[in-house]
């Protein structure tokens, strides 16, 4: 078992992943200020590597690797973003990755995975268990597995998304980040509260799948079915246990928001900030406007994870 | 008549739109390199103030404005970007603006041009003259007339994107910019020969509206009716004099391109950058993407002039 991530391994992450990770931008909206009377900062991971702030926590794990890991190589289970964030980073490092993924995943997301060099295993959702497939994977290859947040490792390379935040916009207020398997709201935390100390850290999620609400209340890891929502990059079922630690001591509270407020802040980000952010990104921003009355006059900082969504379901969305 | 404007104009425009405009991001996309085999720099100015590069030649044009001019104020025509930006900039500098206006323009954008503080003028498009009446209220009232590019002010102004873009990217062996009324493209070649004086400078029009490439062919400004594109900041008539010349002298070649290839362009930006861009502001990829054979290997700067795209009407063009 690896210690649990402090600030000082967000701050090696970051001298690891530069030069890889693009250090992507913070924008600042005149129209958002003067809608919520607050000062905004947005830190866009849509615009890094990939889409996604994934490629932060892929690329510093396998950048821990020893020689003989390197040499045998990666596993990761992943639908989404973390294969491709794990494929990716294997190449860069010159390493072989195998990415245990669902048989009926999308073609194009298979291809992509097998684009970056990443050698790829179908299993059958409904029948077998990816956990126990990655396991045994590991074990007869002598692979390491990576999981997508639950991982020392992961968990610090995230939380750089959020120190390069701070060290552009200054001290904060408030900082408001996405909520899923909680790697990257535990990241951004252990980076926020060492370097804006008083700032309060809220994590949100769709209310469809407030498990991280549930089990931040009640003080124990709640399980939940995959809950329906748009915000595909927080349908977890928990959160994990070095996440879980982090995020009970140093987050102050939990939030949720509809599927109908991510709409409609993917709509302000694509026509007045002429971003596209998919569902999942917009999770913190739309629980900041709902703060708003207590937000006026304050420096807020909200991470918007990624900007991975399908165009035709990107309009979709905003013509509904 | 003012002087030519000069690379000099361009510094000192630089100089008095710092703070006000923004410096706009230089993105960078390894897909898009990738696909060209080229080096490719964005210039961002949909990310600008206002959406589009127009904000900083409005701005440089009035703060050059001595003390009679700022108190009695300025008058500009214009259905589009241009309004709002003299509106904004004069609000900013605290002078008095009067837009005239189609009676039939989108109540969105005279909405948001008296949201700016500007006096909003309707006049009917069918049986009036919108010079007319804007030379008739600089006369009667006192009013500093500034046309959409045709303007030394303007030009200079416009040409601080290009110098923004080459003091990031460095040197560029070609430039590729949108070209409408040609005050971007003026102001762009001027910055880009002066500070990359090898490089090749290429405007891009649509093609159902070539006056551009006519004229630059012909030696002599082309005169066509207002052209059939979605590339609606490119609808302008005709080149200036001021633009001719620079263009004349500066520029190596003008190019065209079709609707359906700028679609395609908006949809790359959308779905791989995570950027809304506006119809006119693809023209300048979409060209380097038909150059491709020419440009590889090398390092390629590209204009994107705007995002102000209605959601609906973007997903609509998206769905074609």
């Amino acid at each position: 078992m690896l210690q649990p991530p402090s600030y000082a391994d967000v701050v090696a992450a970051s001298a690891r992943i530069a030069g890889h990770a693009h250090r992507t931008p913070v924008m600042t909206s005149r129209t958002a200020d003067a809608e919520s009377g607050a000062r905004l900062f947005f830190k866009c991971e849509n615009l890094q590597r990939m889409g996604a702030f994934k490629f932060r926590g892929a690329f510093n794990a396998l950048s821990c690797f020893d020689a003989a890991q390197r040499k045998a190589g990666v596993v990761a289970f992943s639908s989404g973003n973390h294969a491709q964030a794990v494929a990716l980073s294997a190449r860069l490092l010159g390493m072989p990755a195998t990415i245990i993924m669902p048989h009926d995943a999308p073609a194009a997301k298979v291809a992509a995975t097998r684009g970056y060099g990443g050698q790829v295993v179908l299993y059958d959702r409904y029948t077998e268990d990816r956990e126990a497939i990655g396991k045994r994977l590991a074990q007869e290859q002598g692979l390491t597995l990576i999981p997508p947040y639950d991982h020392p490792h992961v968990i610090a390379g995230q939380g750089t998304a959020v120190k390069e935040l701070i060290e552009e916009s200054g001290p904060l207020d408030a900082l408001f980040v996405c909520l899923g398997g909680g790697g990257l709201l535990s990241g951004s935390a252990l980076a926020a509260r060492a370097l804006s100390p008083g700032i309060k850290i809220y994590g949100v999620e769709p209310q469809a799948g407030n498990d991280g609400q549930q089990s931040f209340r009640s003080g124990a890891i709640v399980h939940i079915d995959t809950p329906h929502t748009i915000a595909d990059g927080a349908q977890t079922q928990h959160l994990g246990q070095y996440t879980f630690d982090i995020i009970r001591r140093e987050v102050d509270d939990i939030l949720t928001v509809s599927d109908e407020e991510l709409v409609e802040c993917m709509r302000f980000f694509a026509a007045r900030m002429k971003i596209v952010v998919e569902p999942t990104g917009c999770l913190g921003f739309a629980a900041a406007r709902k703060l708003q009355a207590q937000l006026r006059g304050k420096r807020v900082g909200v991470v918007l994870s990624g900007g991975n969504i399908d165009m035709a379901r990107f309009c979709q969305l905003l013509a509904e």
